[in-house]
Formats: structure tokens, sequence, C-alpha cells
């Protein structure tokens, strides 16, 4: 059986804003490390993979692994039932055929209760192949929306080029043609730094491949922490997300006190690509879930776009489009 | 002729945008009691009843009962050329075939002045009989139009079960399940009260039975506050709105300090009535008017929502389904 | 060459938002006074008129006179990527064939650069005659939007009548009529001084016309000011947009920290004009941009709805529709 409790419903309805419009049916895969949901977008050209880690759930119990077939469109209207500070309760009984739901208000003087009914999904789990970005631009999750939402109004396209002066991102279109220059803000340049440390995203294909990755863990982290050291201390903590290491961040990177949100750029060598900008401001609608999101880049592999919340990760693959260069 | 002024044009935008949708047409029917309006909704299916009262304006002068019979889509485009804090004055003489509205800026630099043409309306007054009620909920009017809204998520129908735990509603339709259930707030429990004293209703339909219930009155307050004495002190005043009596809730009710509303349950016997949620979703368009909206039911009659706002009264009357039970 | 740099680009997606359902093509008129625009409407009935003053630019350079034609949809998508406080550098060489836009954020962190298609349009400049108003009324241009919108909502056409009392917006359909009376604030009655000061409004239809109006202008402001003089201190600022001179206006009007804008006319004589309020609501969302508007009547000319603002002046031209009386 699952007993999942999620102090804050807000957080939930954040994400199914996100991706809702991306998948329409997918598998909540629920084991003792938490819960993850892997779908190919809708025209299956973009993959979106979400872990709500269970640590950081309020409290949460899971007997046995059992995936959870769950129309997002439903379950989107069942959490819109929920107020945002609510706790949010999911249960399921093993061989559920449907999820329960408790919604309660924080002086629990009301309680909803809802039962939202479960799909099969037959669901290959893609396995994603460990990769180590020539690039990793880590950037204000708002600002990301914004460059999105305004070269969306030029053209079809994006160009985002990677470079020590910063990160740009043009477009061009019948109007005209634009671009945006993010300049790295000061001190956070780390391709001149003296290790080769590459940018890397680990990715659990299925739960056979979770051990190894246990065993893997410690060292990268020692690896990472070593070269932090010798780094000067004013290098901001978001260092850690920019590595794209969903196991690694447990942090939530939106309950910083700073407003603003600096851009850092973690560069083995440049990086130009070009992606569909209709799939990138989708990717950006989950801006409000986390104050920064990190771009991960190589020439010959999907881009990788990750929001860390609090609850877990987010994470976008998107295929470069073929360069018209 | 009619000549009466209110001191917010605020109050009576919310009263048109509380009713329009269910009202096309209807009868302001003008006494020196106030002005009323009662009619079907345009499907036929719910009952609504306006009554503002006389004491309740700013001034007001009723020489001879006269109804005007008014259009409301055409009304509440003529009140959204006031600006809410104007002081409106309404004007007809006798025998008019128009109604005069002056619309007046706190500083009297700005002076609207309307004249909305009138339609003779063949309106049969119906008369709605004293009903004692078997349950009567007091609650938050905004908690209530959201359990509305949620719930029209998931089925047409809702179910609302009064019991001495509190008040739940429930709905089911393709995508699941879901029920709210709020509980009493302590202290408000009347039901365990020695007395037996019912909810009542009192309505009038027409002028002639005003004065029987004129003499009715003294006698039902008189058991209200001989009640109250015996209670503890902290018994919420919002009681006397629970009761449902046009007549007695002179005070406003969205005037109070506290912002929390809590919940009382007046029950005679447990209720368990079905109604149709998009109905109930456009009476609860109204909590605008009111911080409370107090729901009155017995098994076999309709059930009625009642705002109690400063200038008056709106009710609403919906038969309930028939129950799948 | 053109180089001109605007300190916020609000200001320009304002005007964009103010022009752009109106006109669809122009030319921005680029000459060492500024930039101007002139365009008659879609349907050939109103006449926007624009101009940018060269020395309220944050630097402005032009060497040869040039006409950029823009489409003013493209132009407002572009802009729109700019944040509201961003510099914004207009930039084109001679003979240019796109106008070249950047966006620079206040930290110097973020850069826009756009480069926008121009058009080749075959433009008359056409020569508006040097009007004396008999009425000059200056008023809130939030104010005046209100009064548009709320009177569309009864009839197609307003009549704006100017007397001692006030100005009076009338207008009436098919649901009934109404008018809205503005009051002249205390104090600023000016028809009734011993000058018989015109409201003047010149514009230079052309280049050879500068130096004309040149002239003139000291000439003009001297007999303003030695009016001025005269009259008790508490007359406010506003007179002088009250002019209509968009010589005059280099003051920004909305820079006041009075949130109070009264209601000043100078009356030369009475004025009763009827117009479209279609156009008029149009004309209206310049609001935006200033905190004042004027409305310059005369009983045989087009009305002159002037907008003064920080960085220039608004002017919108409409023939009064043939009065029914």
């Amino acid at each position: 059986m699952l007993e999942a409790r999620v102090k804050q419903a807000s957080v939930l309805k954040k994400l199914l804003d996100a991706i809702k419009e991306l998948v329409t049916d997918g598998n909540l895969d629920c084991t003792d490390e938490g819960i993850a949901l892997q779908a190919m977008d809708n025209s299956h050209v973009a993959l979106v993979s979400l872990k709500l880690v269970a640590e950081q759930f309020e409290s949460y119990r899971c007997d046995r692994n059992m995936p959870l077939g769950v129309n997002l469109g439903s379950l989107t209207k069942i959490l819109k039932c929920a107020k945002d500070n609510d706790v949010v309760t999911f249960k399921a009984p093993d061989d559920a055929d449907s999820l329960g739901m408790v919604f309660e208000s924080p002086k629990e003087d009301r309680v909803g209760e809802y039962e939202m009914k479960l799909m099969d999904i037959d669901q290959e789990h893609l396995g994603i192949p460990d990769t180590q970005y020539d690039a990793t631009i880590t950037m204000s999750s708002a600002e990301f929306q914004r460059i999105c939402r305004d070269l969306a109004a030029l053209g079809e396209s994006v160009k985002i080029e990677a470079s020590k002066e910063g990160v740009r991102f043009s477009s061009e279109g019948e109007v005209g043609n634009g671009s945006v220059l993010l300049k790295q803000t000061a001190g956070t340049d780390r391709s001149s730094g003296g290790g080769s440390k590459k940018a890397q995203v680990k990715r659990d294909p299925d739960e056979e491949d979770e051990e190894e990755e246990e065993e893997e863990k410690p060292e990268v982290d020692e690896d990472e922490e070593g070269e932090e050291e010798q780094d000067d201390e004013d290098r901001p903590k978001k260092r850690k997300a920019a590595n794209g290491k969903a196991k690694g961040a447990k942090k939530a990177k939106n309950t910083d006190s700073t407003d603003e949100v600096g851009v850092s750029i973690i560069l083995e060598k440049q990086v130009s690509l070009t992606f569909s900008l209709k799939y990138l401001s989708n990717f950006a609608k989950s801006a409000p879930l986390a104050r920064e999101v990190s771009l991960h880049m190589s020439n010959d592999v999907p881009l990788l776009v990750q929001f860390d919340f609090e609850q877990g990760t987010l994470q976008f693959f998107l295929a470069p489009k073929i360069s018209d260069e």
C-alpha cells in the first residue's frame, strides 16, 4: 500500500500545471524511493521525467512497488479542489483501481476526500543514458520563461549559444530577428577552473540500476566537494543544482532569501544548438516550481532542462533541431 | 412616486451580478416597505426572492405601490456606469415608463444621470409557504462558493448531508468522486439544546399577509432571545442569520471584523438531499454580498439558500433532485 | 544615421498600445527635431499624430531626415521583448532596410538586440491647419476613458457639451439614455478672465513651417506667462497642457504627486458636438501615457484629443457627427 503525505497542496498543483499540457496519461511509479513519472510528451518529441523523493514527503510509506496509471487532466481537476496550504495525503491499497486523496485544512476543520479512477497504462520505461554535458547554464526560471515567450513572438526556433561571455538566445522570423544575451554573473565562471569537472546527469532507467547508482553517488559527491573547497567561498550554492544531479538536489532552491538569481555557466566547450520554442515554452511553464532552472547541453545529445524544487526534480529532454548552419 | 437613495453603488452591482444570470426580466415591487423582486429563474427551476428593506436605504420614499418591470441585463449595464462608492438615487414618478438613476461621486464633482426604459411584465407573485426546516447550516459564503466550484469539476449533483458531526458535500462523476466535510465550529451546536426551536423562514407572499407576519414576529423574537440568554455568551451573533428570517436580519453580516466565519448547524433531524450543482453554483455567486450564507433544508421541501446583507435579504429556492438511494 | 535612446521602454510600449489598433502601418519621420508619426486610422476617419521631441530622448542623433516605414504590429511585438525599465536604443543607418533596437537592463546584465524589417510606405503628410478652439477641456485621462467605456454600453455616439457649469457627456440607445456631468474644479474657470485668450493648437505640417512656428512661440509663451502672473498661484500647472501646444509641453504631466486631476475648461463659447464612441474609446486607450487629457473643440472643426507625456505629444483628430438636433 501507498500512503504519502505532502505538506502543501500548492507544490502539487504547480507540478501538474507544469506537465499536464505535455503529458495526458502516465504511470506514477511508486517505490520506497519515492514517486516517479516518466513519459514522452503527446507528440513523442520531448521526454518528461519527474521524481518526488520519499524523504521530502511529510510522511511516506510504500510497501510494494506499484505503478498508478493516472490521467493528468483528472488529477489536475481533483487537486484544484485542494486549497494551496492544505495537507495532501495520497492513499492506495495494493492492486488499487483508484487513488485516494485527502485534503486537510491546516486547522483541520475541513476535510476533502477524493477518489480518482486509475487506468492501466502500458508504458515502457526508457533508459536515459548517463550524459556528460559540455555546457550547463543555471539561470532564473522566470527569466527563462520570459525569453521563451519573447522570442516565440518572433520565430519558431531558438538558438542557444553558451560561451564564456554568457548565454545567447536568438530567433528569427518574418517580422525580423532578435537575440537576448545574458551575461554570466561575476565570479561564477567555472570553466576556467583547473579540474575538468563535467556536469553529469545520472538517471535511473529502472530499479535494477538503482543500486549501481547508489554506489556511484558517494564517489561523485566527493569529487564535487573536493573541487568546491578549492574554489573561493562566494561561489553560490546553486552550483549543485547546476550539476543537474537529481539525486543530489535535496535542498529547495526556491527558499533562498535573495530575489536576484544570477547566471552561472559551466563550460567544457562552446555549444550552439537550436530548439523548438514551442517545447521550450512548455518546459518554462514550470517556473513557478523553482527560482532556478538549469539547461544542460552537448552538441550531440538532447537538451536537459531541469527544475529542482523542495519535493524533488522535474526534468525535460528535447532533441535539438538540425542546425541550418 | 419613488425616490430611494443607496449609499454605495457597489452593493447594487454585487446584487445584479448575483442574479442577472438566473433572471432576465422581473418586476421591482416598490412599496413603503422597500423594494422586492421575486422571479423564477429562466429555466423555471429555481426561485429568486430579493428584498431591500426601506429602513436600510439612505433615504426612501414610495407613496404608492408600483411594480417597475426591468430587464436585469440593462440595469446591470447602467449600474456599471456608477463607480463603486457613488451614491445612487432611483427615481420614478407614478406611472413611470422609465426608471431614473442618479450616480453622484462622494465629492459631488461628477453626476451621472441615466434613464432606463421599463417594461410591462405580467408576473404572478408566488406565495411561498412558511416552512420549518429540519436543518439550518450557516457557513462562510466564500467557502460555499468554493465547494460548489470544486465539486462541479467532478459531477453534476451535490449531496448535502447535515449531521451533528458537520455538513458534508459530496459529488461523483466520470473522473471519480469526492466529498468535503465541514466540521461544526466548537460551541455552536444548537440541536443538543433543550428547546426544540425550529429554524423558521417566513416569507410574505403579498401585502395582505404582511400584517399577519407583523403579529407573529414579536413572539418569535422573544422565543429566540429567551433561548439565547440560556446559552453561553460566546455564541456568535450570526445565529440570527441562521434563522433565515429576512425580517430580523437588519444588521449587516459582512461588517464583522473577524475574518473567520465558522460553521454552525441547527439540526432538528438529519437531512440528506441532492441538488443540481449548476444552480447552487449560480446561487453561490452572491458570495460577495455577504460573508455568511445559510442553507435551510428539510426532506420534503425546496432548499433555501439565503444571503443577509446590509440592505436586505437575497433568497434562492431550489427543489432537491430525486435521490438515487 | 539615426541613434535615439529612450530611458524607459514602458513609455514606448504604452504608446504602441495606444495607437496600434488605429493604425497598421506608418512612417516614423526622423529628423533632428525628433521622431514623428502621422497617419489616418485604418478606416480613414481619424487622424493620429505623434511627436517624440529630440530633447526628451536620453540621447538623440539624426543626421539626415529619413522616413522609417514600420508595421506597428511588428514593432509592438518586438517592444514587448523589452522589460519596462529597459533602456531602448533605436539604430538605423542611412538608407536602412531594417530598424535596429537594443534593449538593455538597468544592471546591464541582459542585452536584447532586435532587427525589424522596414517597409516603403507612400504617405502624404497632411497639413493640419492652425485652429483656434472655442473650448478646451482638461481632465483626468482615466476619467475620460471610464466615461467613454460607460457610455459605449448605452449608445454609439456621445454628445460633448462644454459650458461654464462643466462638461457633459451624454449618450442614448435602446436600453435608455445617460449623461455624465463633470463640474469644473473651483478656481480654474478661465473664460471669465479679462483677456480673450484662445486655446491654440499649432501643428507643423512640414519642416518649412517649423521656423515660422519657432518665431511665433516666444510671443505665445510670453502671453501665457503674463496671464499666469495675473492669476492666483493655486492655479494648477496643468494649464499649459490645456493650451494643447505640443511645443510647449516639455514637462511630464504624469509625474505630479497629486492623485487628483481636476477639470478645467477654457471656454470661448459654448460648444456641443457629437462623436463616435468607438473612436473616442480608442483614443482613450492612451490614458496610461498621461494623467491628463485635453479635449479641444470648435463647432466646425474636428475634435482634438491630446495627451502630453514626458517624451512628447500624442494627438487624435476626429470629425464630429452631423448632430440630430
